[in-house]
């Protein structure tokens, strides 16, 4: 944090992010309006993208004018499986579940059971895999079609992954792993190797389909680093470099920029009851003033509040009424409390749905799960 | 080769190998009289342990304590697929085939073709992938059991090592391998993580049969280092350290200490004809003089010969019969192309016999091969 105020790894997120010093520092491309002109060809805008949520990528252009083309992307996206999954990680699953429906494309998801057991010393083989079926119930859930969803563990499918992340790893060395995760003497050599499992999806839709193909991948921006080195390798090893669409991440509950499993009441676990999840909202940073009487007077400020960033991301996708909203909140008309009600109402009720769907996921695990 | 004038790590042999210092820069333990005592109560001393070839290990006392308990151990030894086995190579295995019908134990054969991937910029997966077939072949030919013998490549068993693998490899930081192996920035990060995958052999018996069984490795000493390693992870990964059991390594036909592919008339490779083979036993480096007359006078030097080498090392199991070579080549009794034509003899024939049971062995590679 010498001359930034911030730092953003695969494995870390501290300080306040500033995501357009991000676009510089990563070497990113912005979401462009030009860009997004060229989207609404297929379907009308969604919020993520009206609002900037999805903002940085690399490449994708390309990859929509192969598709124009009839060259069909795949995607490809995933999750680490270190315990349950919050909100924040479905928002960019939401877009990606979008981009599937609107393209009509397959879906990778990379469990990646293998990462989070040697990142962390406190968990077992056995639990990042528990955690890891866990978490595929909650992409379930979310609506993807079976028949264009593959979801995978990398301990489980690495049959296929290993072969294609050894041609990868023969091509990283020590000095760019070094560079790009900051890597040091101190970290084990599965940490050091990690990084050509993740890279494998990027091409596994060629190795699969015996050609190129080009591959999108949906996620938050912190990932970065691992699709540098995948897409430096891409080439060199006979495939398409993947296309990125980044997201930026779901703001902390109480206050900071991303969620954290060591601070529960940060973030809403699709496994938390009514109850729990109510009182995490109605217990989250906000901008509001010292008083109601202050608030009345001088109005909130919805840009640092996390109860708006819920409403802004994810829970209301009505421009008109977010405007109004945004506008009652600076102009004091509505306070805190009953904004954190209008939004555990929201949630509440995503969840109840989110749930069922979950349950009803359990038995349907088979159809998505790739094991050829 | 600063302070030493040999270098021995399991990608390179250089110098003129002093196999007394190497024990004590390893810091392994010499195989003493006693010890060879207690093998004389499971069966007489096989040459190879009589001449010292095989000189020295780790914890082999504890294993066979272990065994003489009731407690059986496996056999676990392996090769690295980057060409056709030589003669050099088979040594240990010969060993090996021996211990297993001494003790009547299981082998685990590792082909590392990941290994000679990541290690070998001109091979591809392919070729890694045939070679280690035809590797197979040769120890198939050699007799062992194949009710006792689970061959396996690295690629197509991963879904079992890799578990394991990541177990060991969240174990071993950079700093480490790097003091083990000399790894320096340029190395890719598919040969750091590698010495994991050849650790995990070492407890697969365990893994396989749900409760702690110990382990021996024959080999040759240059592969230490990888053991080292492994051994100092298994206690903490809740298996026993696996028992050593080191050989020299056969010295090169035409002079020199280890047989090279870069070579080809460096060593004897299973594949070559016997015309081929001839040839380069005649063409071998020897310890003779530089006239008949002048080594009829002064007598030859069996010390630095290949020949006498490739006879005391596996040609000439007979004590007797060795000594008597010994004496009538430092006499000048016997002249370096008449001893030469009696090697060729001997390779020759049982060249032909290994052939013939090699091609049979291509019909049987489903009963060795361990797929479960």
């Amino acid at each position: 944090m010498a001359d930034e105020d911030f730092v953003v790894t695969p494995w870390e997120v501290r300080g306040k992010v500033d995501y357009e010093k991000l676009v510089e520092k990563f070497g990113t491309q912005r979401i462009t309006s030009d860009l997004l002109q060229r989207w609404e060809k297929h379907a009308p805008l969604h919020p993520m993208l009206r609002r900037g949520v999805f903002y940085s990528h690399r490449d994708f252009d390309w990859a929509l004018e192969m598709y124009e083309k009839g060259n069909r992307f795949y995607l490809y996206t995933g999750r680490g499986p270190s315990g349950h999954t919050h909100i924040g990680h479905m928002m960019p699953w939401m877009f990606t579940r979008h981009m599937q429906e609107v393209f009509k494309v397959k879906l990778y998801f990379q469990l990646t059971d293998d990462e989070k057991f040697v990142f962390n010393d406190s968990l077992t083989r056995e639990q990042v895999r528990e955690y890891a079926y866990e978490n595929a119930l909650d992409l379930i859930a979310l609506g993807f079609e079976p028949h264009n969803t593959k979801i995978f563990l990398d301990t489980e499918y690495i049959h296929t992954l290993y072969p294609i992340a050894i041609e990868v790893a023969k091509r990283v060395t020590f000095s760019t792993a070094k560079a790009v995760f900051g890597f040091e003497n101190s970290n084990n050599i599965g940490e050091i190797f990690y990084t050509s499992m993740q890279a494998v999806p990027a091409f596994l839709g060629s190795v699969r389909e015996g050609k190129n193909v080009p591959c999108v991948i949906p996620c938050a921006i912190d990932q970065d680093p691992h699709f540098r080195v995948a897409r430096d390798v891409a080439e060199q090893a006979g495939y398409y470099k993947p296309a990125m669409f980044y997201c930026k991440m779901l703001p902390s509950l109480s206050g900071g920029d991303k969620m954290s499993s060591s601070a529960p009441g940060s973030a809403i676990y699709t496994v938390d009851t009514q109850k729990e999840a109510r009182k995490k909202i109605m217990n989250a940073f906000t901008g509001g003033c010292a008083t109601v009487q202050e608030q009345r007077e001088k109005g909130a400020n919805p840009e640092v509040c996390a109860v708006f960033a819920y409403f802004f991301n994810i829970f209301e996708e009505d421009g008109a009424r977010l405007a109004e909203l945004d506008q009652q909140c600076r102009t004091g008309k509505i306070l805190c409390g009953e904004c954190k009600g209008r939004l555990a109402e929201r949630v509440l009720a995503f969840l109840k749905t989110h749930q069922e769907r979950r349950e009803k996921a359990k038995d349907r695990l088979d159809e998505y799960m790739l094991r050829d």
